[in-house]
């Protein structure tokens, strides 16, 4: 595998802000990528590293300029890495006539459905390609990678630590979806990316998956925020079915209700430092998890 | 004078982020701005406030987006307005033909030359329409106003503060343009907006702004902030220029210069917690300052 592109570089809160290329062999087009190394990072020791997912219509750039969790990964000596949300240039019919599907929208999962099965493949690349990458061209610690992400980032964050267990060793979500096979963004996801037969949907569920655990999965918990004044909240988010199905299976939740708060980077913003916070004391000490597999 | 529309309304770090519009008469156009209210304005006190005017191409979101502000502001009770960069729906000719002129590229004066001088009187707008209605409509204190900007803001906000002697208590700039009729920016926008006679300029010019002065307008200092990879350092802020022109007439100044930060919002939030602990000093305490007149 080849190493990246750095497409621009900036100092910030003492460390670097990196906006980086790479010809990616699953997607078969080139993907983005945005990483923040921390002062720490200069040092050359391998770091904890938190993986960001974001939502839809948002890309590599939205977490690093808006979310100001650059000074607090430069106190913790966090990595941040933010992955942009689809593939780009693939030029299929159609592919951003919603905001809600296609570009902007890749859901972070590998399509069956032809013509998305081509090239919206975002959970092969973010698992086989980028975080190798990561690990291999940057200072990574690939024992100690947490994973957290906003709406449809959020069921990104919760997918994907389901389904690979020991990958991350901690997991946290912003007002994510948590139950798509329930509400009509992950309908029409699903539908598009997975075909209309709903059995093929479970394995993207986050609540789905919480239900089928025999174990806790995070014995150390998982942290949601959600605002109260989300106008996504009833209709596609459904918090209260990722609750139960945690309740179910002893898996801890703190699940934080905001009052007020709405579904944008103002309340991103408001409580990214508590995630952050979150991660940090999760990754920190011994390296208890299985490691990322060799590429 | 009549009140604001509120356009949009978000809770950010237990305040309020709010985005607002005005039909102003002095530029006889709608004009937006945001107002960041800290959790201290629900109590119902006057509050200290700081003015952030932005650069070229930005607009009266870009700080509120990208700065990471709010989080400090909440924590030290100051209000935080930031106006938008020009008029907008003029619909002059030729007014949105470049990135550093006319729209989004204001430079916080009245303009003298037509077409513009119909439109363009931001120093009016902000001086004599903005301002009196932050302390009417808002919980502001007129007697504890601070004011600072980046790159075209930060002339801005170092020329307002000298032409309005009392107006601004405290004053600072990140990467302010600082002798505009030495650079391509300042020599354009002035041509265009006050004419070619170059006699007309030092009365909007920092440097020679501050060459005047009998006395330190500022004796508890004015602080600056730039990085050393900015690109446009060489050409278009000289920064050595104001320092100069300070140390001459005893203007206590901090001109911290940064090794490796660039012109961007990630070194404008690498050290904005700096610039807002900096007025919340200088703002706190007695009102010592003749304010706002009466409107």
């Amino acid at each position: 595998m080849a190493g990246f592109e750095l497409v621009s570089e900036h100092a910030c809160f003492g460390g670097r802000q990196l906006f980086c290329s790479h010809e990616s062999v699953e997607v078969a087009l080139p993907m983005k990528f945005s990483v923040y190394l921390p002062p720490q990072a200069q040092a050359g020791a391998k770091l904890p590293a938190v993986l960001y997912l974001a939502g839809l219509t948002c890309s590599e750039e939205t977490f690093p300029m808006k979310a100001g969790a650059q000074r607090i990964a430069a106190e913790l000596g966090l990595v941040l890495v933010a992955p942009d949300t689809s593939p780009r240039g693939a030029k299929l019919k159609a592919e951003a006539d919603s905001w809600d599907f296609g570009v902007g929208a890749g859901f972070y999962l590998d399509a069956t459905q032809p013509p998305w099965s081509a090239y919206w493949r975002m959970e092969s690349w973010l698992l086989r390609e980028l975080l190798p990458l990561l690990v291999r061209e940057l200072p990574v610690d690939s024992q100690r990678i947490g994973i957290f992400g906003h709406s449809m980032g959020g069921h990104g964050a919760l997918t994907l630590a389901l389904r690979h267990p020991g990958r991350f060793r901690t997991l946290s979500a912003l007002a994510p979806i948590c139950a798509p096979s329930r509400c009509p963004w992950g309908e029409k996801a699903f539908t598009g990316y997975l075909g209309a037969d709903r059995t093929a949907w479970a394995g993207h569920d986050a609540t789905e998956l919480m239900a089928e655990q025999d174990v806790a999965p995070y014995p150390g918990g998982i942290l949601i925020d959600q605002g109260l004044a989300d106008k996504f909240l009833q209709e596609q988010l459904h918090p209260h079915l990722f609750e139960a199905a945690c309740r179910a299976v002893g898996q801890p939740l703190t699940l934080r209700r905001h009052a007020d708060y709405d579904h944008g980077y103002y309340f991103v913003s408001s409580f990214v430092e508590d995630h952050l916070r979150f991660h940090a004391q999760g990754l920190a000490g011994a390296h208890a998890s299985p490691g990322l597999p060799q590429a």
